[in-house]
């Protein structure tokens, strides 16, 4: 028989890689859940539709797509908001305002793997559906802050870099640009970060012919501040626009995370259903990929079928942060996988490790013994390969005195006990 | 646009739905870390040809396969020991033995939904590769039945029904059987349990031409215990296959579940690739579909590709599950979503709340609060909506003193602190 390999930018997570993945996603749910998220998730496929319909085209390109006995056409889905889009719309007065909920789906997109980037791959996502107040806004950047901080990160480490893209069309409308152009500056602008300022001006010629307009392009790029910004700003939409994304980081300094944030206005977040502010969380040498892309979408629930509901959220990978986290020396080290290890040097005392073990595993404790009754140097080897923090070993002194001898597998030290005592009392 | 609804046959999981997930994970992850197992865990899809090769066919034939961009053919996964194997094959020279793993994956097959079964499910694995002990298959029921004892579930609410293939092999060839027949009386027993006694000898009469045959195996199916068995083992391999089903029964005795087990000729586990020891597990009442079923599988690592290892594990699925668990009134209710909400009673004060709401947060308390500056009477109909302990109100006293009112929401109670306080100690 043929050995079949795993399916190329998939992992497989054996327990080593899953200990990692445990303790990423408990720090997740610990900080959705302290900041009052309640936890939801979905099927892995859902009608084709449901993704061609709304999501950016480059999700909507990348789908692995299959057909159910009927014929249907279904697809493993590429990102969960459409999901939880759907969900909302289908109990929509049934659920209490704002809706606060996060997931940690596992998702699945048909692109070429390379570093950061996977074919499969898991996505916190938190969102606020119902809420047009700056505060939702505000509070998921808080969650995902608070998350990075709580494995370690400083805010010399990562930032939060944060535009609307309300005020970017505002802006860009009240500058002379068609609104049919807009969708041409998001894709330019959103490759701003990557490329050299040269290839930039070459790129911006290219799509913007108009020599008056690109050098408005060109201007507005280059702005640093919110107070760059308001000289810009001669509508009064973007005026508005404006002045929500000012209260936002008033909220964010409020929080005290504001030497987290910092304003970008060259983040769009691509062709996607953003509507209001939008952003990016990078770490702070710019080396690798966003580890997590979030913003407004207050059009996308209606878009599905559902009412006119605003909604906001972020997601954020497992690929991208994980590389961090190594690079940065903060992957938690494994505990001890076992409390105890039993070991038996006699063929006679099998019954009485078997007992133990289930009586101490019924007390809660961690606890292996040997499958067989090998010489006592062979048996002693399991502990310490199966990450045991003590070996109790029956031997002589059972048989004779009804007693076991504890080692301590850090320390060496060893000491006996009744085994009436283990039994009843436990290891500690 | 069109509103697109959930593929049938899955489920969506609302927060409500999530928690009872989440409680039978935990409860299914703490039962196989205190006996010994690892987590593991493996991409959603395989190359198809993983599964055409060893699964039963009635798996075969319910795989949602896809196609990648390469033109190659994958597959989501209908069950994971044919992963499982995969994975153990890459790195069985690296791997401690015994290995004693458990996953908890998402698996999918394109069946027709029906009571119990759904085209999406979730199912433990638990399974031991290395190891021909007899307390190998021992420790696998073993740690099944230690979860269902761990939500409630007693002996009378539950069986695991036991038999061997090897033996059942065994015992056909030594009574005339030829080899190619075994797989036609496999799936006959199977069907066994589930038609009446004389629709069964119709079944067999069709599938077993031979009178004299057919007689030995009505004598067979109707046996009841390892005794009449053993009056009818006139080989060698009969009485081996006897000896160890017998020892198996011994492990379980001495572990203490002997209630939990019971000795039935008819289980077979379908025309999967099982070698040895085969269990189902079954509610009392036999209303519902197994709960969970497995056995030893020596031959599957060997037929992918691998050595020749040994192997014994068990599936339980989450849908049977939780439709007992619910029959029997053992879900457990949930807990207060939040520690506390805050709620302030004037606009003023709407950055105290905020530091507030955030302080308890780093102290890990769950906190929520409210967006808008509504009235007080509104503002209070959220934490009870949101399933708050209690509700920390910041008004008058919180302007004039400083102080602020904890409400408990269960009792009514009602106390006066200072915010310092509250902002220093944490809530409790």
């Amino acid at each position: 028989m043929d050995k079949v390999a795993a399916v190329k930018g998939t992992r497989d997570f054996y327990p080593e890689q899953m200990a990692v993945r445990n303790w990423i996603f408990d720090a997740w749910r610990a900080a959705s859940l302290r900041n009052g998220f309640e936890e939801y998730d979905a099927p892995i496929f859902e009608y084709l539709q449901l993704y061609t319909q709304k999501s950016g085209e480059e999700i909507a390109a990348q789908l692995f797509s299959l057909t159910d006995r009927g014929g249907r056409e279904l697809a493993i889905r590429p990102e969960i908001t459409p999901t939880l889009a759907r969900m909302v719309n289908q109990k929509i007065n049934a659920l209490a305002r704002p809706i606060k909920w996060f997931s940690i789906p596992r998702l699945c997109r048909a692109e070429r793997p390379q570093k950061g980037r996977l074919r499969e791959f898991f996505q916190w996502n938190v969102d606020i559906i119902g809420s047009d107040e700056v505060l939702a806004d505000a509070e998921c950047i808080y969650t995902a802050v608070d998350f990075l901080r709580s494995v370690g990160l400083k805010d010399n480490d990562i930032v939060v870099k944060l535009s609307s893209r309300s005020m970017l069309a505002a802006l860009l409308l009240s500058q002379g640009f068609a609104p049919k152009q807009l969708d041409t500056v998001y894709v330019l602008l959103d490759k701003r970060a990557k490329v050299p300022e040269d290839k930039f001006g070459e790129m911006a010629a290219e799509q913007i012919p108009d020599a008056a307009l690109r050098d408005k392009l060109l201007t507005l790029q280059a702005v640093q501040s919110l107070e760059e910004v308001e000289k810009l700003c001669n509508s009064d939409q973007a005026q508005t626009a404006l002045s929500q994304l000012s209260d936002l980081f008033n909220c964010l300094n409020t929080m005290g995370i504001a030497a987290f944030c910092q304003f970008d206005i060259t983040i769009v977040r691509g062709l996607a259903y953003y509507t209001g502010p939008v952003y990016e969380i990078f770490d702070c040498s710019a080396e690798l990929r966003a580890l997590a892309g979030g913003g407004r979408y207050d059009n996308l629930l209606s878009g599905l079928g559902g009412s006119q509901v605003p909604a906001t959220g972020f997601g954020m990978g497992d690929v991208v942060l994980q590389i961090l986290l190594e690079e940065k020396g903060l992957i938690a080290s494994q505990n001890n996988k076992l409390d105890a290890f039993v070991v038996a040097t006699d063929k006679s005392l099998f019954d009485q490790s078997l007992q133990l073990t289930g009586a101490l595993r019924q007390k809660g404790f961690k606890v292996d013994l040997s499958y067989k009754q090998s010489g006592l140097g062979k048996q002693l080897k399991q502990p310490a390969a199966q990450r045991a923090a003590s070996v109790l070993i029956l031997g002589e002194e059972t048989l004779n005195e009804n007693k076991v001898t504890i080692k301590n597998m850090a320390s060496g030290e060893q000491k006996t006990v009744s085994l009436d005592t283990l039994l009843e009392k436990g290891l500690f």
